[in-house]
């Protein structure tokens, strides 16, 4: 479907992950704002060209014509722009919305989280930049993901590839968009559709392919890009009624990929990840105690304990003690009888069975 | 619009409303889940009545009809069946969406955070019950909004109203849908609607008004509901394919008027909100040192402290020092040509300005 439920032990996953991602955008002084995932149809029109297709429309219903938003970065701009805003550190962990045709095993999905950090405003040159690399590099090794390689260039050195190459400057565009898919087809299919579907003459797009075929030794193998970003500094523009610039530079990770290699990952391992955090189960070992449970553990959530009872009048013992062991709960805090009388609690660690 | 951009100051005061009530829940063990935005239209049609009209529907785009989902109950209650899934403790604070002629005045809006939390599962009566009032108890506590009133009730006692009253069994639903606007208009609107639009007697009329208006002295004022829920323990047959039942019961926080009522209070008390964490601005008093800083916030930012620096070669020092005030940056490193040539780092305190 290209939408999915995360039951308890995902969403556990995410959780973690998330606040990985969230940490690292604090640590460097980034504050949060939210958008609404509602937009005016018209405000993102005209921003993702040909990936327009892939905006979802919600139904006419006869008032403002909305659609779901594609990601984070136009929102940010028009936010921008509409609040006269001119520099601002910001990140934004939420979902964006694509009408595509998902691949789950690739990792493409309808409904997806963007963990978005970026940087607006007039500064001297390449320091935000930098910035930005900086953050990908914290949050992929704080990540433990293993080996990985930034990649960085500036589209206009593939401009001058492409001027060099004799390719007419109208044509820049949507040779890049053809040069794209390298990373997903071989040189000839690119070749031929530069030369077939974009009207590039054969000559020049061989000496692209000269260009485009030379790269380090190292390729980063098996996940693909995980993380993407860069400068776009005329878009804030065009949001603004008297076309006011605010050049902005960002990063965004791809929060999905990296689930499904944590997931993978943990899967192998065998550990079973917690879904709760409760510290305490409430335990009662005799009958008609329930009072006394609601009463006990009432004072520890008051206290701001995490604490857990069953909801049956009177749950057997052992049943109480095996619901601590298939749910990693540490302590039971034991009521009976005996407890009531003398006015104590019984506390017990459940993977050493020692009472106090 | 009934969307809104939440600029660092809101989105802050949000975060915190939202953490509260997490934490609430977190400490009564549920787990979270999170279910999409988009939903299979069918998912939706028929389970909301008359609102069924709220739900706002996306462009047909030839493939599985699709709309964004207007709670978070039905989504669970579909999780529970598609799943198999016979208990559950679960929270879940995410937006939902609502065709709605958003009244932004009164806290509503076309899209919006619920957070709910839910107890699923065959249990012994009433315990589960009694922990949602517990929570809703906590967290208004917790947030300390003053004096408030938790109304329980019985659609039961209702029906039995009704029956008394002299309404035939047919018209129960409705007639309690004419009562629910109790808390909004008049009495005597009410009683015209019953009468005109809803075929009820007018002596039936009478002697349900003799009933709705036995009430306690001590009504809230001012806010209105802040936090609702029961049970719905029909709701997961209607998706099991057998039928199979579980019962349910949640409760869900209002958050919007809550985040209203403490937004006015940070507005009334002059409180500034910090919009982020940064602990240290690394600092530079002369020129020619962007390397220096650069090399000093990268260290920082391993070691996991939060910093931040200005994004100019060369700001001068009191605009540095401008900005911790500003933002409320507790502590500036200041590096200059006496602490390289040292070896060592200044630490400044901004409100005593101290230096060690």
């Amino acid at each position: 479907q290209g939408t999915r439920d995360h039951p308890p032990a995902q969403a556990a996953l995410r959780e973690r992950l998330l606040s990985t991602v969230v940490s690292c955008f604090k640590r460097h002084g980034a504050a949060a704002i939210d958008t609404p995932v509602l937009e005016l149809r018209e405000t993102l029109m005209g921003k993702y060209g040909e990936d327009t297709k892939l905006i979802y429309e919600l139904q006419d219903q006869g008032g403002e014509l909305l659609a779901l938003r594609y990601d984070l970065t136009v929102p940010f701009a028009r936010y921008l722009a509409m609040n006269k805003v001119n520099n601002m550190k910001r990140y934004h962990v939420a979902k964006v919305y694509r009408r595509d045709n998902p691949a789950t095993t690739r990792g493409r999905y309808r409904e997806f989280y963007q963990c978005d950090f970026d940087i607006a405003g007039q500064f001297d040159p390449m320091i935000p930049d930098a910035e930005c690399l900086k953050i990908v590099h914290e949050i992929l090794s704080d990540l433990q993901l293993g080996d990985f390689v930034i990649k960085v260039n500036d589209r206009r050195i593939l401009n001058g590839v492409f001027a060099v190459c004799g390719v007419p400057e109208s044509k820049f565009i949507t040779a890049c968009s053809t040069v794209d898919k390298l990373d997903k087809v071989p040189w000839e299919e690119v070749k031929s559709e530069m030369v077939g579907e974009k009207g590039l003459s054969p000559e020049a797009a061989d000496r692209i392919g000269e260009y485009v075929q030379l790269h380090g030794e190292h390729e980063l193998v098996g996940v693909g890009s995980v993380a993407g970003g860069g400068r776009y500094d005329g878009l804030v523009g065009m949001f603004d009624p008297k076309g006011r610039k605010v050049p902005c530079v960002g990063v965004s990770i791809g929060i999905e990929r990296i689930f499904s290699i944590l997931e993978q990952r943990l899967k192998a391992s065998g550990e079973k990840l917690r879904t709760t955090e409760t510290q305490v189960l409430v335990v009662t070992p005799q009958k008609h105690l329930l009072a006394a449970r609601l009463k006990l553990i009432s004072k520890l959530w008051d206290a701001g304990i995490k604490a857990e009872m069953l909801y049956k009048k009177d749950p057997k013992l052992l049943k109480q003690l095996q619901y601590c062991e298939d749910t990693g709960i540490p302590l039971a805090a034991i009521v009976g009888e005996q407890e009531l009388a003398d006015g104590v609690v019984k506390l017990r660690d459940v993977s050493t069975r020692e009472e106090v």
